[in-house]
């Protein structure tokens, strides 16, 4: 461990030198724009919104033009469709292209269609590739077409490639802009040429080291540059344990790597092997969020991130979760139809009317607990094919004692509820029944939903309480049938 | 758009120079311990498991010495006990401390037993001092006091210090090591120290520039000092607008933060103002990726990320489960006394038992997606003060339209099954009063835990349908015993 007295620098003399400027904090730039959670402030909205209906145009400007972009993407999405079109009317010459690749997707096609083609192409040519290219993928193909044939010939031609790539895949993540050295050089060559400045992008966390055939050889963080003499090999600088990315790698297994690897910056080669971008860590952090919140959305069936967009209208989203619900109304009416075969027990015993929910719901909560384990074992790959039986055979004995205790708990409660030590067993009985099938099945869907290439999170909850509702039903009505009637 | 080509460096002249070693890839290195998801290849665990049995120690030395640490972790993970204590005992010497905050806790906790606290002690002076801090927070205390005693004063200072902020603070993901330059020096003089090399740590990606009370007054990134000229000086690059990170932080708020401002590292002060550690961008990665994991399984019923672990014991996990399951049995009997109520009505009419799971099932599903959305949206911070209300009407529309539509199919179902009009026309009207219910309890379940400073995604679930087995029972079988009986 580095010690922290050493890794400072010696204290400062007696600040003679030059006045040091004070550190500019967003929330205190833009006066009050943001509270102490960095959120937007809403006594600042309302007054964007009095200015812009008031059409106080300079007022808007000093008020939004030195938002930081996030903050800028969040007030749009606060506001409502005429003052949205407002500010963005307002502030259409300053308006920052970061903006755009933060909104929420019904709110970006409004202020696309607000600022038109001409300012959309000159807002590609500004964003870095990687913002162009998923910026670009969101345009309805028309609107693509029209924007793109604004672009110069280069522009447009590095954006259709990236677009070519599959949406989920490396290459639509990587980034063209990228800082590559020939293996040959020396740190003082590589600093000149960074120096030089025409050549390097704006912003790069690594270098990376290529063979004549412009194949990497390694990476080379910065500090590592910064820390080295100018005569040293950029060579003997390198870390060659380098994990080179296809373009056509799933964008999850990416994060994986960057996550396992603890990896800054990937780079991204072609067919031939050749560096042709790279991919940084934040464009991972994007993609594990986006994974984690489409894992929690599917179990509980909205489709995708889009779906549960806060700005997406009510006639879409009641369209998208209406799918769901359909599928849902199914299964309930196939565990109504296990009721209907023991009807006539029903109307002889009403108890079991009354009791008949609880085995049923037992079973779906505690199968929706292995499911969840097993959907987030699978993202993080703690599960895989070396360890699967152990832990199915571990959530058997789990739902067994789970089961045991719930039977003695529940046939106890039915026993001094009705007054029926027979009913007590029966619902005991199809308790630990059920409990046993809703480990095997929340371990089992995931994993073949997982097999035959699905989402294992996409469809498995309705799955589950189909098996739970059906085994549970069955369970109790048809023992209570054979044994109390 | 930085154009790709410019971003290149020239052309390398054929390799005349010295020749280019191969890259190597992690897989390559250690011979097929990986398959191509960078996965442990189940034929290497056989081949370790098999020399390990076999006491043959050279030969575990040679095929797991070269193993990346997050690759011995899952290794360790996979193994059973016995196999895992012959392999940690075998690779004492050797051991990469690394290894250990990557481990799920009860494995951890095994090994550490093995190593004992002689060896822990080493562990924690190798490594980072944020690693070294979270691993030492994972100890049980009279562990934890047995290797700090092991430790020299200043590193036990340093981990008594992390650990005195509270567990989900900055202070505790900050590292102490980085680099801080006073704002007076130019690029030169900052490459000069940096080349001199004891003071600096070993990895670090930006320069923190203090005033002489060593209080942040900017961050530099890495690549602007290689670009910029040796004369100019230091406080013309940095990035004036920089958030200052108090150690009391919520890690939320800091995850948040560095998503929203697109950060690479952050200074962190104490409550002078002084800068006194930093955190980069890996710690927030995992910081983000483990609250996605809690809220996920925390909707589902699984209390912690730790209780998700797959290594944990079958009793420990089937204990934790529990107490959720008991929880919903509680809520199951409220319902089920809810069905009592009307034990008489579904005696006379035997088809309102087969029907009356429908309303209930289909509330819980309805209001599970508004819930996971605003669970969501809550955490992405989408959803706040300033948009509430428009989105809670929102739900409760989106519930009435669906509500409607599942009303009409519902209802001509019921019709079509029993041959009764009326029967079909409760339902219905049992359907629309549910699932705007539902609609409401999803929204206004989270948001309330929320404001009362609980964890949203908590117990939701519970309380959801807690809610909709109610209203869902009591509804349909109150509605039918007025009209139909």
């Amino acid at each position: 461990m580095a010690s922290v007295e050493t890794s400072t620098a010696p204290p400062a003399p007696p600040s003679e030198g030059s006045p040091a400027p004070q550190p500019r904090s967003t929330r205190r730039a833009v006066g009050g724009a943001l509270d102490e959670r960095f959120e937007l402030d809403p006594g600042f909205i309302y007054r964007v919104t009095a200015a812009v209906r008031g059409d106080l145009k300079d007022q808007v400007r000093a008020m939004v033009g030195e938002l930081h972009y996030a903050d800028m993407a969040n007030l749009l999405e606060r506001l409502n469709v005429a003052d949205r079109r407002g500010v963005v009317d307002i502030m259409r010459d300053g308006f920052n292209p970061d903006v755009l690749p933060e909104l929420s997707a019904d709110v970006r096609d409004e202020v696309i269609d607000v600022l038109g083609f001409e300012d959309i192409a000159l807002a590609l040519r500004e964003l870095d590739s990687d913002d162009a290219v998923y910026l670009a993928g969101k345009l309805e193909p028309d609107e693509r077409a029209k924007v793109l044939a604004r672009l110069p010939a280069d522009n447009r031609a590095l954006i259709e490639q990236g677009l070519a790539y599959g949406e989920h895949s490396a290459g639509r993540l990587m980034q063209r802009e990228m800082v590559a050295v020939p293996n040959y050089w020396n740190v003082g060559e590589t600093i000149d040429y960074l120096r030089s400045g025409r050549r390097t992008p704006e912003k790069f966390y690594v270098v990376f080291v290529v063979d004549p055939r412009h194949r990497p050889q390694g990476v080379v963080e910065l500090h590592r540059i910064l820390k080295a003499k100018r005569i040293e090999r950029i060579n003997d600088l390198v870390d060659p344990e380098i994990e080179v990315i296809p373009t056509d790698m799933d964008r999850e297994e990416v994060a994986f790597l960057f996550r396992q690897r603890n990896l800054t910056a990937a780079p991204v080669v072609d067919k031939s092997g050749r560096l042709i971008g790279q991919i940084t860590i934040d464009d991972v952090v994007d993609v594990i969020d986006e994974e984690a919140s489409e894992d929690i959305l599917k179990m509980a069936g909205v489709r995708s991130t889009e779906d549960s967009s806060l700005y997406r209208s009510i006639m879409t989203t009641a369209h998208s979760r209406f799918i769901w619900l359909m599928i849902n109304l199914g299964t309930a009416f196939l565990a109504s139809s296990v009721i209907g075969l023991f009807e006539d027990s029903i109307a002889k015993l009403s108890a079991l009317a009354v009791l008949m929910p609880i085995c049923a719901s037992m079973g779906g909560n505690a199968g929706t607990q292995t499911l969840a384990t097993v959907i987030r074992s699978l993202a993080t790959r703690e599960l895989n094919a070396s360890n699967v039986f152990r832990v199915m055979w571990k959530e058997a004995f789990i739902g067994s004692i789970n089961g045991l205790l719930f039977a003695a708990i529940t046939g106890a409660f039915a026993y001094f509820w009705f007054d029926d030590i027979l009913l007590g067993i029966v619902i005991g009985v199809a308790m630990i029944t059920n409990m046993i099938a809703a480990g095997i099945a929340g371990m089992a869907i995931p994993l073949v939903l997982d097999k035959f290439g699905a989402d294992p999170a996409d469809s498995a909850v309705v799955f589950l309480t189909t098996v739970t509702d059906c085994v549970g039903f069955f369970t109790f009505l048809g023992l209570a049938t054979w044994i109390l009637l």
